[in-house]
């Protein structure tokens, strides 16, 4: 039975897990770097300690600190949050080997969709549809010209150990391809390690859809809907929402089932999101990746279907069998939320770190604020620039993109520049309230052109 | 087509109304008295005027005032919230002559609930349950013993023109009566100009439990369920919620038929409430009174059934028909509200006015906060002491009740006494978490005692 969890997160998602965990009866353990002192959820947990200097190498991905904390404060369990540990296998395995639960699927499920080549084969094998290009790693360049032959051109070049927009690179000739395949492996060995690359055909115009899946230690596995996440810049995810709207019920059952088989291939437990290229023209999709976390975006699934996905890991770690099937989930409204950062939007979303002066989030109906943030609030300059998440809720897309508008005309934050005046843009719109974007949104408009 | 609403009213209310506005793309019209000057109200309405000194009846009730700048701003409809002009039938009437929509319903309706033994005769002819007394106002003392004789003691005493807990008196005996009779009558005449009272049984131990009805100009009338408002002091609500613990599918359907009758007998049009008392012992309810207006806890209901009660009493008001029927109205989870208010729960509830210094919301999932309260805001000492209203959301009371005690524990509020610490024993208190109360628990129980 947990009876403790260990927090090791900071920011909203810290205290987003130190809430539900409160509402469920459990002691909280808060870490935290010396920067991080004055945070809230330090502030709202049970205990807390710091676990090393400022840079997160040294705190908040510092495993050996943070077990030794663990097994200190008798914790039964580690909430990893995103980020920072949360998709390292070698931590979950740690935790394993501990007896300390982490709170997420094992190690082999993250080892294995960690690995983008694993995952993609893993995938195909598992009959979930992935983009058509090489059976994981190419030998040469001479095999990558011969399937991008096959699947025709532009396609594009992967590292199967990058990530973050790193190790990726396009290729419309033959050319293009030659060149990308030796400056993609350079690259990679250099910055991970790793030469291996995989091609894929080149998808222009898509937008990001994922499925959110839950999964316990018993079989079971549902999905809980899509988020629709094409509103990106530079491949940062800025809105979020639930439905999509280009997803129908029998496209979403579609999906839903393929991401459970996704989750199904891997032994999942927990929550997780699969993530899809969706091409509308085309009526398909292909695998993306699997994010093996709870993910930033979480909170619109959790207002459309009333699941606390919080609540759910922390039960599924605790073995408990799903309390309901595929069928019980029902999708109620529409659900949009805003990453409102510090950052500059009219200065090409600079980090604008500094203390938060004056701080009132919106409220009344539809409204939820997931933040960290408080008055005389100091944001560091060392870790991500989220102040908050605003989420709206109404009955259809129309009503959650105009609660949206009043709730962010009401947002007071001042002190740092924030991307607040973005959003008012965004949600001004026409082609953005007409639902009619891909994930090139921001390259076709120019939202903040005029500034 | 209403176009433009001013809204005749400060704090939450206003605030609440101005945000539906905007969600409808209506434009608002603030008013504020002297001392409301730096409210927020003021600060997101799109235009604000002053319309007089800092006291209600110079300033939020002086309709002179209000109706020139309504008629000077061009204002089609004036929407009152609650308190103030909200059940004032001349003040409706004068919005009739003056051709601006008043949002509420028709002086006539307002008058004949306003007066106590009409609307007790009005719901006794429409089949509505009232409790067993005299047929309107009694003739003399004679009367009233007679009466007494036949429905058994105790019974109360009510002015007809009474209210806010003045004009009541309980007698136990005949001594009681004769007494109490005179009394009453006396305490009336002066108070409100009306000597008149009548005769009711004393019901002691109750549930307050309300309808909440809905109709438009078009003949169509709804409940969305019940609330249970019991625990409360001095007549005084502090803590709402729906469901109630005490009524089943069975009852609620019973009730919200005598309700939707209530208001089909005065023509009824927009939001309003009627107040039964529930005798959970004999699972009998009587007739109480009806609001004519929308209420401080109405929020409850719109989590639960996700319509917004505010959007639809401007929908009604510009004369459209209600958009769903009795069937389509779901009742989805638990909602709970507790009044957060500008008092010392320690120093018998007295007010505490003063300047917010620090004020953090709570946030998260299934939080609401409803308030017009922000950093630096001095709480004014001439109108209410709410300073918050928090509503939580769970998919049973158990989660309702646990969240609200980890929002309560999260609500900073600084610099003035507020009832937080009341609440936060109220989600401890094994009774109240059980769901077993009646309008006299906090008589039955000190739950502040021990301070």
């Amino acid at each position: 039975m947990i009876k403790k969890v260990l927090i090791a997160n900071r920011g909203e998602i810290a205290v987003r897990i130190i809430r539900a965990c409160k509402e469920m009866g459990l002691e909280t353990v808060a870490v935290y770097s010396e920067a991080d002192k004055e945070a809230l959820h330090v502030q709202i947990a049970d205990e807390a300690y710091c676990v090393g200097p400022t840079l997160s190498k040294d705190s908040y991905l510092n495993y050996t600190n943070i077990m030794s904390l663990a097994t200190l404060t008798q914790t039964d369990a580690i909430h990893p949050g995103y980020g920072f540990l949360a998709e390292n296998a070698e931590f979950a395995e740690m935790c394993e080997e501990c007896s300390i639960t982490f709170v997420g699927p094992s190690s082999y499920a993250i080892q294995k969709m960690g690995t983008k080549d694993v995952a993609r084969e893993t995938m195909r094998e598992a009959g979930v549809p992935v983009v058509p290009g090489s059976k994981g790693i190419i030998k040469d360049v001479e095999e990558g010209k011969q399937i991008a032959e096959e699947i025709g051109y532009p396609v594009i070049i992967k590292a199967t150990a990058g990530g973050g927009g790193k190790g990726i690179r396009v290729a419309r000739t033959e050319e293009d391809l030659e060149k990308g395949i030796r400056v993609t492996q350079q690259e990679a060995e250099t910055a991970f390690g790793n030469p291996g690359v995989y091609i894929e055909k080149f998808i222009e115009d898509f937008r990001h859809v994922e499925i959110q899946v839950l999964a316990d230690n018993h079989g079971n596995a549902v999905h809980l809907g899509e988020r629709d996440c094409s509103i990106q810049r530079r491949l940062q995810k800025l809105i979020e929402e639930t439905p999509s709207p280009a997803i129908d019920p029998t496209m979403r059952a579609k999906m839903g089932d393929a991401a459970v088989k996704a989750a199904l291939a891997v032994d999942y437990s927990g929550a997780g999101t699969v993530e899809f290229i969706f091409d509308q023209k085309d009526q398909t999709f292909y695998f993306m990746e699997m994010n093996t976390r709870i993910q930033v975006e979480h909170p619109v699934t959790e207002m459309v279907t009333g699941v606390d996905l919080i609540k759910e890991q922390l039960k599924v770690a605790n073995n408990e069998k799903l309390s309901f099937t595929q069928d019980e989930i029902q999708f109620e409204g529409w659900a949009m939320e805003c990453r409102i950062n510090a950052e500059d939007p009219f200065k090409n979303f600079m980090p604008s770190a500094g203390t938060i002066e004056m701080y009132l989030p919106p409220g009344g109906f539809g409204v939820r604020v997931d933040s960290a943030a408080y008055p005389g609030y100091m944001i560091p300059p060392y870790y991500d620039s989220m102040v908050a998440k605003l989420i709206t809720y109404g009955k259809d897309r129309q009503e959650a993109v105009q609660r949206m508008k009043r709730a962010l005309d009401e947002f007071v934050v001042e002190g740092v520049k924030t991307t607040i005046p973005f959003h008012q843009r965004m949600m001004e719109h026409d082609v953005f309230v007409q639902g009619d974007f891909n994930t090139k949104f921001l390259e076709n408009y120019k939202v903040l052109e005029d500034e």
